[in-house]
């Protein structure tokens, strides 16, 4: 049995998001057994999970990936977008955009200490539509 | 429901190459809601969602990829296959070889700027081998 | 019909571990066609397929990913569970910590060369814990 969830997460500022809570409680009748799918349809963004107690976590995560991938490379050619696009793509694709999650007793199945991250990756984006699938 | 296709993709340069039509017309009987699961069965090379509309965007991934994973670094062990080699296995093991889409109303649903790339990290590969497992 | 089993890997020293045995022997009712999601329920650890044959590759990969994501950077503002924590969890956000993978004639359909593996990030790690689902 398959479920399908459109959702629209807050528009952020540039950084790593903790959404856990955004997620679930679009999802309040899962299945005793399943996987949930999330996606997020966008390129200048990402999901990932992480940990979810101390928010020097996401700061390091977001000095870290500015790290890998900074702007203004001299061999960045699609720049017409502003200094943030071209390495946004990029650390969309490090991240990716869409994650799995098994379902265990009506709840998504994650670690102690795991959340679910939104990583913002441009300064100035919008609302991010992501898709939530069950299946069970 | 499960259906599973395999297909070979062509073989390309080394690069990010748009795939998503050779995935598409060969799932032209998608579920009204599911999921797709795209696997390739290489490792060194890797599959990824990201800007389908300006080509420059994959060039660019090739540049930084190719910054992040510089070919003849010193602490590399594995050089027997040539010099693209051991970059190759780091690459594909930070894109990944593994996506799973959300369907929607028949059809992928992407963003409207996401496209599925094949990412060939070697400099003379063949053509490249996928599952595409549908479930509805 | 979903199917799920929690295992534990024995503890690993710091490094890419390869565990297809581990995976494959908790799973040898596997369906005639299928996928299995493979889940590690912890942030300082990843899950990754590559290349199974030469060792060597494993050692790489511990060499660029810590050439990658250094410790003791001086932008790091979460230091307090010692220096290998904050590169684990960036680390564990490269890798990823979900795969998902087909299942043709009642096994996991693997490349030739591709193995599962355990990417242990922390330098004094106990077990990990995986959930293994199953659906066909």
């Amino acid at each position: 049995m398959i479920q399908q969830f459109e959702i629209k997460l807050p528009a952020f500022k540039r950084g790593f998001h903790l959404v856990t809570r955004h997620i679930t409680e679009k999802l309040d009748q899962l299945p005793e057994t399943g996987l949930v799918n999330i996606f997020v349809h966008h390129t200048s963004a990402g999901l990932m999970i992480n940990e979810n107690a101390d928010p020097s976590v996401r700061v390091d995560l977001e000095s870290s990936f500015n790290h890998l991938v900074p702007e203004r490379m001299s061999y960045y050619t699609h720049t017409m977008e502003g200094d943030d696009d071209m390495p946004a793509h990029i650390k969309s694709a490090l991240a990716g955009v869409s994650l799995t999650i098994p379902v265990e007793d009506h709840r998504l199945k994650l670690g102690t200490w795991q959340g679910i991250f939104l990583c913002e990756f441009r300064d100035h984006a919008g609302s991010r539509k992501v898709t939530l699938t069950v299946y069970s």
